[in-house]
């Protein structure tokens, strides 16, 4: 664990906001699902980014469609476009994919991580633009369900994450205000939003894989408050 | 030239606001840039949905930043971090991918469809979420810049095309009502903004490549009010 020397300890906040997709969950798997229907696993990367796109499009025009719907909509349109022999049907091939989701697994320093926390007295609360049965699930085959009091979805807010209201939703629904809350995600523009709407945010860049560098956070997002290398450091980070 | 049978003549819009990158430009020789500078070419497209995705969120947050700030952001990061064997160094690297935006082309019906809709009186504007120069430089290459009436960017509404205030800003500028202006664009999102914005819009499907179909519209967006496969059809339409 490697705590910034002379940083000191942070104020801890009333409730942590977990984002689900990457920072919960390990979303390698989903590219070999993407060989696995005679897909190039790249596609993956490119696939994920349309999504939001698509539903940050949304939520800058005021309005939203639920995850699961652009997520199948986005993978049959690269399964049929891309110049692929699938070894199925498309419909085959995007069920196989998307079935991925339910069947990913938590990063290592997730369930350390989580129940550093909740014995820290944090309340915990995952936020997603996906379903809450998939954050649900996901937290059920970790083991740490329990730890989770409340999982929420921006279905109910109306916006996708980062738009305000989504944020909000959730401060109101843990009936704590902004200053009292801290977002932690693996994504700049969950950080930004969050800050934006004038939560605390904690940026999660774990290291990169093999020789690859740590990603850098873009200048064009506003700045977390502070970065960590996994949630075991942020609970760290919050002890006396 | 497909006419639809029984769809009849299109009522003439006082402006065409055009959208610019992939809807005038061909931007496949980004790929050829990826892999001159020893990435693989398929980059390309995880780097331009990343760029949109990072700049809707900014939208939807309720702010913004330039084009030009998030595409280099998001290029060194994706040269980065991949597992890659550059030829040259990241920034070098980086600026050869971006010099390719200023080389593009446009698409073999760009030309024609833009002399057609010229000279059926229709007003031609661009409207795109980058810089002007960009546009400007891509039509002046083409021939066909005094064709444009105008080229404006989101910079100067404050916030990228889908959000509203994008479209209303270029309402504005042209003097014109929203159901006197039709957004012309390849981008479905781009559609989908526009309708919701209250302008009349058509979404320019060309042809797949090779054996690829043609992509299919997003069940996620407003529909457009009409689908044409080139700018010449759309001038077609347009005709008595």
């Amino acid at each position: 664990m490697t705590v910034g020397e002379g940083e000191g300890r942070l104020p801890r906040p009333e409730v942590v906001v977990l984002d689900v997709n990457e920072t919960l969950s390990d979303m390698r798997p989903m590219a070999d699902r993407f060989a696995e229907v005679g897909a190039p696993g790249h596609l993956a990367a490119t696939w994920f980014a349309s999504v939001l796109r698509d539903g940050f499009a949304l939520a800058a025009a005021g309005t939203s469609a639920p995850f699961a719907q652009i997520a199948r909509e986005m993978l049959r349109q690269q399964l049929a476009a891309a110049d692929l022999e699938l070894d199925r049907d498309l419909d085959a091939a995007a069920d196989h994919v998307l079935d991925g989701f339910g069947q990913l697994d938590v990063h290592p320093d997730v369930v350390p991580g989580l129940t550093a926390l909740d014995e820290l007295g944090v309340r915990l609360v995952t936020l997603t633009n996906g379903a809450t049965s998939v954050a649900e699930g996901l937290l059920e085959r970790a083991g740490a369900r329990d730890r989770i009091e409340r999982f929420m979805s921006v279905d109910e807010a109306g916006l996708w994450k980062p738009a305000p209201a989504s944020y909000h939703y959730a401060l109101e629904q843990c009936g704590v205000t902004a200053s009292e809350a801290m977002l932690v995600a693996v994504h700049p523009w969950d950080v930004d939003g969050a800050r934006r709407a004038g939560l605390r945010a904690a940026w999660v860049r774990r290291a990169g894989r093999g020789d690859a560098p740590s990603p850098s956070y873009p200048g064009h997002f506003e700045a977390p408050e502070l970065t960590v290398e996994s949630l075991v450091e942020l609970a760290d980070r919050m002890r006396d």
